[in-house]
């Protein structure tokens, strides 16, 4: 599978987790994994989730605009950029947001996310 | 020096260099150093200050939004993750973008641009 192709795949799969069982997102990170929300610095899975869980909205649609992939120059390791709209639900306008990921390959042949930063644009 | 300070001088260092000698950014790029403008991608310093140097618009000025960084796991590695507004010369409208950079130190106690994905959030 070529990497675009992957990351693709990864982030398609990590929307549709994040939008319909948040909290299944936590096999995607392991204990020294970093998110960055919003300027918030957090580390390890389980922190991460207990953050992604208790954001100030039950339901939202992320819908992807673009997706941008390199090799992060380690391993297989993969740099993953993207834009798109986040419809929360209620909510007349969608927020625009960007989002950056560094996937790296495990033992068993798929990624874990160790950086993970995600901002809004306010537009 | 801390990793935030370090990042966010990287940061103020590449977009006015950026904004007054675009010329000049080669330094801060290798013959590995990947860059995806806009969905675009070049590889090499020589490849990526050409396609900087001819880009559409003579004279711009960055402002910064927000600095994110993280260790990328390699090393003293970081991962910067921008997010400002681009105003161009003669155009009454700022334009709002999202840049992420992988920075790796150098043998002299510097960092070189490894990874770079530049998108403009059409706002």
């Amino acid at each position: 599978m070529d990497p675009d192709a992957l990351a693709k795949a990864f982030v398609e799969h990590y929307y549709t987790t994040f939008d319909t069982n948040r909290a299944a997102l936590a096999n995607l990170y392991q204990e020294a994994s970093m998110l960055t929300f919003e300027g918030q610095k957090i580390q390890g899975a389980q922190n991460i989730v207990a953050k992604l869980t208790s954001l100030p909205f039950q339901q939202c649609l992320h819908k992807i605009t673009t997706v941008d992939c390199q090799p992060s120059g380690v391993n297989a390791a993969m740099l993953v950029f993207v834009s798109g709209n986040l419809q929360l639900a209620g909510e007349q306008h969608a927020l625009k947001f960007s989002q950056m990921f560094h996937l790296i390959p495990t033992p068993q042949g798929s990624y874990y996310v160790n950086n993970d930063v995600f901002r809004l644009n306010y537009a």
